[in-house]
């Protein structure tokens, strides 16, 4: 995993490969780009605080664990520092890596776990529960410099332990990563249906712990929908629940694990509803004359028993985004290039206004098709003109790649950032014009220009999520104080409009300053009550889901070491 | 509403409607029934307690409350000591009412709530929420006769306030029962959706408290799936959520008030999923020559995208008691007694085997055909026999009166009750045959003969509901002892099973001794932790959702003033 961005030491994105998108990217954020030269990210040029060592602790931890599942080497400190978001990784380029943890362990049993947090709880020992580190709402960082922080890596607790193939349900350990998992649930013929686009970096208890969604959501649901028994490891002992599909026992302790961010404890195992491998996938692009006719197709197939198991609808900006992305190689962009571009004309879209949608359907080759030819009707009587299969396929081929897009641009000195929300069908409109224009005022307030898009995806009967990405040339030395601006501005266009802080990144610090908002105060209360009940010491991931009087001095605060730097 | 038993006033059992029923009650309980006479259940002869009266408090209510809002009627208070439950109705039978609330307040609006919760906070008065007093987990009685007890009753709390007909929510206040609901909806051409057993009797607050399900959860899903966001008065002031289709912010707080069972505040209202009212509607009734099939039927429905809108799957002898409780009039009834019993004999069906399911669909013409259809090919393959559309005419048409039963046979001296949990698909074969033998061994304790029936409902793709059903004529004395040595057999016999201690009925006091297996210690904790947070004071509905170290002494201990009546 690279400590500087997003995914393998390996993988980047390649301007070569897709030739299109840097010009298209100067061009829209009206920048030359030429000053250009790509740094040498240097692992020794970052200042890594001094470690604290409880000594006690450490020969506990000596007394019990293997040496193998212990090591404080400063490679591994610095990728246990952050997440990835922007802010993340802005501060580790800049050689700030405050937010390092001391030690890192990797426990192989759930005896591990709670071996390591009896040691920590006697210590006052602070314990942050690491997965895969794709998180971009800074849900890792620790918050005191002054206690010692141990970050527990899951990634060996990874195995599938049981697959029930008449219940359709699978006990997996939490720290499994997404291909690994479908790997040993396809043994079985089974398939979790949980495909964030994290999925190549992100773990099982991550997505738990984070209230993920799947780009299939639409049809197998959020991770809170396929919870069906947890075991937590809390400071109080072990938490566990039982493999029934529904129950009556009073409130869902279920869902106190889901969702709790490391909080409350560490999330070791669960029982997940699993579901066949679908026999039949069809994965299809169209074109829509505009925006407002899309979301209404999209809306009829959510309600009318015809939901995709995936939909993605781009608006205009997106949308170009999307076609400058693509290599040029793909069967379906020259196919756009030539040909069509010329039908389309002519059939009355127009570049600045025409919508990609990308649609899955999965099931049986007869529910497939069935729901297929009933969504077509739809697009359809909205203008929509099919691309077919290749535009799928090229969905498909690059769907986990996107984010490698966002180290191109900080390389750059371009920001690029997301931030999503969800609300019902009936504000979707609204939040939507209105969070465009609040997103260009306030970047245009740094002189610079623009560059917005949203996504809507993630359906239900009642609503769906909106996916907004952004990006602007950075004013140098003053990057972080610009990226603040913005994402205060769009995340208080999301709860103004009656959103909620996220849909699938969850709370971190990022979102923290809102959550008061989104949850009231007594829910805020009443969290704080489960945290005293389960962590009196205070020893799980502290500082997260509780906002302090004036959540907005901290948010700005995670960033004084980098201001500091600067003197 | 009765006092002594289910139901409206002027409903009841009449035994000239169902002539076949009380001669097969008498045959498969081995009694003769003859010494029975009629009692007149008298209010005067029940002892009330005298009623708590905190001066200040009720000089603070009368300040800020109008006095139609405030009852200590007698009748009124023996309505509100109690739910529905076995134990509930044997003791107000018996003249004892020790649950009984001092006084009883009708809360108009949620400022009403905000001011009584108040009140009683600052002067130590327990509060007891009040939906439609129809459940039979012993949920409503007070515990603590030191301290003064206020039933609040929500009934005039029972507007739709608002309906989103774009997203499919409705934001409706929590006092509302069932039937007044769907009427209400029904002028935006939407429905819940939601049919409990209790429909007729109980309330949108009390089934969000109690996590209900209703007939047709396979569809809808059971209520928790329903809630889009909820307001809840607790002690620490009023906890709100967003009216937004799914989240990611942090630990889900509706989860918090959802299975809450009055422990940590009043719901006064909810935001719920609604549904176009379906087009089309299909119920119908088969007849499977044994139970495996029939299950092996529903599992396959449940998992091959063909699930019906309700579906229940009765045992042999549940087959039985649902042919005798039919009436004689009906069309069905008649074409079974006739021509279709030669059939059946003649295609291998046999008495003691052979088991009813009635299903029904909903949806689009389309949709209910097409998944009929599929459901009859599944059906046919265990050798099922279609009885037509007047078998689900006839379910239709008594499908709430069955609870009423059970006050015809309590009037008898015969005890009846049941008890439901669920289980994933791979244990309900084991859980079922041992918790029937489990049943009738320790009916058959007291030397009565054992009638026990199950019905297999509310399916998932994980699994379903289990609901026994059982009776046996009562030790005369010992009416008390011999319940409750056969709940608890039947309670245990799930825990020990894996599976939970209710899928739909709540824990209240029938279930708390099983609460701790079921969501282990430290989810008890958690749950604890939380009604620190919003009910520090624990004024609200004490005793429940938290047991005592020994909480079969609880249990028992709930009929202690009918043994002390007793001499």
């Amino acid at each position: 995993m690279k400590w500087w961005g997003w995914g393998y030491e390996e993988a980047e994105f390649r301007a070569g490969n897709h030739p299109n998108f840097w010009p298209f990217a100067k061009s829209v954020l009206d920048i030359d780009g030429n000053d250009f030269t790509r740094r040498e990210w240097n692992l020794d040029s970052i200042e890594l605080p001094e470690p604290c060592a409880d000594e006690p602790f450490l020969s506990k931890l000596r007394a019990c664990l293997a040496p193998s599942k212990i090591t404080s080497d400063p490679k591994e400190r610095i990728i246990h520092a952050y997440g990835k978001g922007f802010r993340d990784l802005f501060r580790l380029r800049h050689g700030i890596a405050s937010g390092a943890p001391d030690l890192i362990i990797y426990p192989e049993s759930e005896r591990d776990v709670c071996l390591i947090l009896r040691a920590a709880a006697e210590r006052d020992i602070v314990l942050i529960p690491f997965g895969g580190g794709s998180n971009i709402a800074g849900c890792l960082e620790r918050m005191d410099a002054r206690r010692m922080c141990v970050s527990l890596d899951m990634r060996r607790m990874r195995r599938v332990l049981a697959v029930d193939k008449r219940s359709f349900t699978a006990q997996i350990e939490a720290g499994v990563f997404g291909p690994d998992l479908e790997e040993q649930l396809r043994i079985h013929g089974t398939t979790l249906g949980h495909f964030p686009d994290s999925f190549l970096h992100s773990t099982l208890g991550g997505w738990i712990a984070t209230r993920s969604a799947g780009m299939q959501s639409d049809k197998y649901g959020k991770i809170e929908d396929m919870v069906i028994a947890v075991r937590m490891v809390t400071p109080e002992g072990v938490l566990e629940t039982r493999v029934v599909p529904k129950s009556s026992n009073g409130i869902d302790v279920n869902h106190l694990c889901i969702g709790s961010e490391g909080t409350l404890g560490v999330i070791t195992e669960a029982t997940m509803r699993v579901h066949a491998v679908p026999e039949s996938r069809e994965v299809r692009g169209y074109l829509f004359p505009e925006f407002d006719g899309g979301i209404e197709a999209m809306y009829e197939c959510a309600t009318q028993e015809c939901t995709p198991t995936m939909v993605r609808l781009n608006d205009p900006d997106k949308t170009a985004l999307s076609l400058a992305f693509r290599p040029p190689s793909s069967g379906f962009n020259k196919f756009v290039g030539n040909v069509f571009k010329k039908y389309l004309r002519a059939k009355g879209f127009t570049q600045p206004r025409t919508c990609l949608m990308l649609v899955a359907f999965e099931g049986s080759p007869n529910s497939v098709s069935r729901r297929l030819q009933q969504a077509e009707t739809i697009y359809r009587k909205r203008g929509a003109v099919g691309l077919g299969a290749g535009a799928g396929k090229s969905f498909e081929s690059t769907k986990y790649d996107f984010p490698h897009i966002r180290d191109f641009l900080l390389d750059r000195n371009v920001t690029a950032d997301v931030s999503e929300t969800a609300t019902v069908w009936s504000n979707i409109s609204t939040l939507y014009k209105d969070t465009i224009a609040t997103l260009r005022d306030e970047i245009g307030k740094s002189k610079v220009r623009p560059w917005v898009g949203c996504h809507i995806s993630h359906t239900y009967p009642t609503g769906a999520s909106l996916y907004f990405t952004f990006g602007f040339s950075q004013q140098l030395g003053l990057e972080m104080e610009q990226y603040l601006q913005v994402k205060r501005a769009v995340q208080q266009s999301f709860i103004d409009h009656g959103a909620t802080l996220s849909h699938h990144h969850a709370v971190g610090t990022e979102h923290l300053p809102w959550l008061t908002a989104d949850i009231s105060p007594v829910g805020v209360q009443a969290v704080s009550g489960i945290k005293q009940g389960l962590d009196p010491a205070n020893i799980m991931n502290p500082g997260r889901l509780l906002p302090s009087k004036d959540p907005f001095e901290d948010w700005l605060a995670a960033d004084s070491p980098l201001r500091a730097s600067r003197g």
